[in-house]
């Protein structure tokens, strides 16, 4: 399949709904699963989801050779032939692969990048707003930053994201901090920029942040069930509130479940096992990363069954 | 100069003495500062030490793009020429990037490898553990485990540091955790293996690491004064109390006074800083860094004459 | 006063709606300001708020001698005088002295304690769990959990919540983390509880909690402003958007004002000096803290102002 | 026995040597074991420690009542009636408890007084140094500081040490940061106030703390085995390197076993359960924490007897 410039992949401002931060296929640690990629993205799409982020943490994007990243890249750019807005991750210790992969997006057809800190180097505010303020001229498309202190262990402050608001190019935060303090401290800052897209990454704080005027979600379980997602996301927007509760506890009730099992690493493991359960990829995962064995597995199939995902 | 196997870059079991994780010299934040390279190695080997090491914290290493890592290594290689072991950094996200930097290395001449946890992603020790199992046959030289928990977020535990030992080709461990009641611990598991070498990163933590029985240091300061570090180990290995208090005072009055200016990255804005203000090299620093301004400049160079560093 | 048991003062179950976790007015860090604790108390009740919680964070009770918090409950209790269920804070390092503070809470007419983690001692899930069940037993009157990591560094896990509520006498939880992925989670384990009260600290966070069927919250803006959290409580019962929305962003208003002066301690004495603008009470805080001088109180008496609360 | 003035219960300036931070023996959460703790006393002293120190960490003084801690205090004096300068604990989160407990240990005939930050409320450094110089003055015993950040969450920062030593009545530093890069920093501030003692927490940094010019030790091991402590402080002072390779790694062996059973509070119960198998005293322990179960007890049953610790 070619890009259609017809179809929907122009990036709305702000960027609204539920966008997929969508797991890579792999069939072993350094190989994708080329097929199952194919599966996995119709099977999002399907759900009516508003834009696919490749290659972030949920995607294990770090820990991808760079040869697999532009793999990644091209494969789902190709195939998904403009249905949807292609958001690629960028993030990486240094600056100039950063640039590197952001290129590679824009020649595959991609629509935007997300950019969570550096990682490695504690770094201050003001280094974090000068690199931004660098690095933003150099990309080839628009950027949402990525708040993501569990794995960089840095912070974008609520005053870095409002003057990294006014660096062309830069058009949305994607927050994962899972404080919805946070999350409301930034929204008062950006009032005078409505175009600024604000997205949540816990899917457990989907509603709320809809429900108090947050523009969507990017939310891993949508790799799942999509369409539940985007129903929630609906129904927040119209103050269903009988069906917002059902569904805020249907998601409640995955994340209790599905990212629940093992004593560790549990979510990207957990969200691979019951993909490759509901037989649309395999469960390998890149390094320094195992898949769940037989006894885990048996758990999350048991799960998938009784939360209705079998296909 | 051509790498001269007469000369004395062969690896000792254990690494004993100084080894210097070199700052690498740029002239901007992507451009190697070709000369300030040459002068600092010559200033650094005239020391005495017994071993440099390139790429890892002190030298931006994770910063800085594929393409100037591996001039840093061949250039470095080359203009070593044997007369220290060599020994580069390979921490990444990317299991296969780190592969990519060590085959570099080796190609170039260098002795060792250094190894952080991938950063990014939290992983559990068995996960590490499995990780360093699945590495260490694809590395081509000997490889030093880096654990540097401020800036991976990680610990390689004692327990995990002690079955590693037993991968073959993993030789030793550079520990920056600055908490000795770790390293004592470390030591005591490793008792039985008296070839794996125990080096501590922070230079305030030399002397007394030598005295109880760790084989050396890496030490950041040993780029402006090779000499005082390589004097503090032997006064260590020679009990000479009365040396080795006035010793590490200098060593503590440098990291009091150089590593302590400015609101933040202190260490390595001062650290190249004083090189610059010796006349070795550039203070240039890579992306998110920037060097320091005037005044913290002329405070540092104030330091550096009362330290009696002026060349 | 005396207690009048035709009054409101009993203990619904759950407790719902806005519970002031009432700061202490004092005239000097031993001594009670009794005239501002009145004109305080006055000022909360006419809001027409659900309960009062004394002897908290808020409140500083763990920085008061036991004295003054002898003196802190009988005061209170005998001025509100059953209008309102009054909450005593017993939170302390020592078992005994937390069953000492919860008897005299019961003679001075209180209706319920609050207990977060003894603090100092890290201690893990089943001590804790252990602790509550030898510690319930021992209390008069029935018991919320505070879950207060930033201040004890401890945190009650789910599971941990779940399992105490089964203890008799333990009828709530104040969650105090700003995390809603927890509070989501509790509420998850809890459904088969429908008595057992789920309150939020964070005011911030008070709208999300109601919306999705949290009980309330225990807000500190209610020292200043009780009906408008009141308000928002209500807004959120009736799910009517446009006044949460607009309530809410005046709770965030206040919140990124009054809370956010000064380099430290800027929410405790923050609140205190807009309590003291306001005429009602002395701004004088226990050790170790100091009110603010006079640029941060000029400060604070200008938002008094812009934000209407100057009486 | 009364206190007789001709015994050595002087307190030096600075302070030197092995500090036992006493276990305190308990039959029950709230009731003395008088017997154990006469016990206790007759064999630490036996070791030929420098002084001795209750209601620390060690001797789970915050989770005391008052009414015991009072009588920890009373019957410890009394018992070492001057044989050995006793340091009393009075960390709380009150300061009027603080002072009072002090007050109390001056009564008993105690030497000097311990204080570690009031746990519960984070406080900024300023807020901490006004907090000594207002604390300071009301208390009628010299004063240690206690630095504590795995139980209180705050560091008493090199500058604050710095500017607390000039408050007359602070006498010296207990540093349990196990931090040595902390301790040196500390130590270089200090070189003009000889007098001020810089006593380290963690045993396995006893060795070189004595070696690069600390005064002395505040170790646990010493209510178990005190003279070893003692012996590796001399041997450290007479820099004699075989003896302290010896004793360390003895020191190291106990650590690694005694406190190293059980997922959780290792320390502490491993400690009271090793003085209870060697016939001293109960182990029981201060809610909220319990003794070990039969198959720990075991365990260190078994080291005790390897150890050689068994009387």
């Amino acid at each position: 399949m070619k890009s259609d410039p017809s179809k929907s992949n122009v990036l709305p401002a702000p960027l609204r709904g539920i966008v997929v931060p969508m797991i890579t296929p792999l069939s072993d640690w350094d190989t994708l699963d080329a097929e199952g990629l194919e599966r996995l993205l119709e099977h999002i799409i399907a759900g009516g989801v508003n834009a696919l982020f490749i290659l972030g943490t949920t995607g294990e994007g770090p820990s991808l050779s760079y040869r697999l990243r532009q793999e990644v890249i091209e494969r789902t750019c190709e195939h998904v032939a403009g249905r949807v807005p292609v958001l690629v991750g960028i993030t990486d210790t240094a600056f100039a692969e950063s640039v590197s992969v952001a290129c590679k997006a824009k020649e595959a057809g991609a629509q935007a990048l997300v950019l969570a800190h550096p990682p490695y180097f504690p770094a201050a505010q003001p280094e974090i707003l000068n690199y931004l303020e660098h690095l933003a001229p150099e990309l080839p498309l628009p950027v949402f930053l990525y708040n993501m202190p569990s794995h960089t262990k840095l912070v974008f402050e609520p005053k870095t994201v409002r003057a990294a608001a006014d660096i062309p190019g830069i058009v949305g935060l994607k927050d994962s901090s899972a404080n919805m303090f946070y999350f409301h401290k930034v929204q008062m800052l950006l009032k005078d920029k409505p175009n600024f897209a604000l997205l949540v990454g816990p899917e457990e704080l989907l509603a709320e942040t809809v429900l108090l005027g947050g523009h969507g979600g990017v939310n891993g379980g949508a790799n799942m069930k999509p369409q539940l997602y985007v129903d929630l996301y609906n129904a927040a927007m119209s103050r269903d509130a009988k069906r917002i509760n059902s569904l805020h506890d249907e998601v409640m009730e995955i994340s209790g479940k599905i990212y629940c099992v093992g004593a560790y690493s549990s979510y990207l493991r957990g969200l691979k096992c019951a993909l490759s359960c509901m037989g649309i990829c395999s469960d390998a995962l890149a390094e320094p990363f195992q898949p769940f064995g037989a006894k885990e597995r048996q758990q999350i199939a048991g799960y998938v069954e009784e939360l209705g995902m079998k296909k």
